[in-house]
């Protein structure tokens, strides 16, 4: 009797974990450690974005290969306070989200505890909104240094730095990929607590 | 003995009013009704913040005094498109605040459903990072308008458009109240969700 009763246990632990891999609600609770396990590559893709974002601006530099006597053109991303901030704002990113893996692993343990939950999702919150303020602020200048504005005379300089305005560009891309990635992930930390 | 019960059920009754407008923890759960008012009375001053941003950014507008043959010197919103995209977007935000109400509103009838919480936290988030991101690349172009860029020859165009630049940093700075309304509205909905 009590080898029937190990029996069934066994293969309800065998269900589940099928269920954790492929993120099937085989039984209520199941799907969230599979929303655990999304959550932790999907970090892992923020962290790509983010540290990506970083890199490419903080070395985004170009001189143009004219110079007069006195002067030599050169545009570098601390030319521009919003890249400066950009720069700095993603490396803060990039550095919660690594610290952030460990909870990540907690929430994939014990997937029904709400804590570890609550304390990422705040504090993605709070990093989503910075990743916003920061790409969506360069994007602005990015824009500007494209089409340059009519009315208050500032001109296009992306004639003359295509490279720098190519690297910045998709340093701005970069940072948009890691906004919609913490959105997709706060989203799913909201589904998780929301749902029992 | 059934006129007793009825005075225990309307005194308990009276104790949960109370709980639930000074916010105290009366009984497992009064703060969750708590947390509800506090979310409608915030989503009316994020509503407020919101309007008056679109509001002022729409209607800044300046003439300066002086004019030549053919030009007159003209600054508005509409002169740069990230101030066009501020005021969709802010516009957008308040809409959504104004149509939101009713989901608060059975958030505080019945603050132990998940359902409209669930609601909430999603769109508020969605629209945290469309007004963050309005706010951000706004601010940026205040920043310019009033520092210039020495690098790429961008002149600071505070000096002639006074008015304009108090106006559009105004709208920005209401904005951002909104941003920080709206990012405490997500944790207290996400704080409500994950305890029980």
């Amino acid at each position: 009797m009590s080898t029937t009763i190990d029996m069934a246990e066994s293969s309800n632990a065998h269900v589940n974990e099928k269920a954790a891999l492929i993120g099937a609600p085989a039984r209520p609770g199941g799907w969230k450690k599979g929303i655990a396990i999304m959550d932790f590559v999907l970090r892992l893709g923020a962290i790509a974005a983010s540290l990506a974002a970083t890199i490419t601006m903080a070395t985004s530099d170009q001189i143009l290969p004219f110079f007069t006597q006195f002067l030599q053109f050169e545009a570098s991303y601390d030319s521009f306070s919003t890249f400066q901030f950009f720069v700095i704002a993603m490396a803060f990113v990039g550095g919660y989200l690594v610290l952030s893996l460990p909870f990540s692993i907690v929430t994939i343990i014990r997937p029904h505890a709400p804590g570890p939950r609550l304390f990422l999702i705040i504090l993605d919150t709070v990093f989503l909104t910075l990743a916003t303020a920061s790409g969506a602020s360069a994007a602005a200048m990015v824009s500007l240094a494209h089409n340059g504005n009519q009315d208050s005379n500032w001109l296009a300089i992306c004639n003359q730095f295509g490279d720098f305005c190519a690297q910045t560009s998709g340093a701005v891309v970069a940072s948009f990929i890691t906004v919609v990635v913490l959105m997709v992930l706060v989203v799913m930390s909201a589904l998780a607590l929301g749902k029992h």
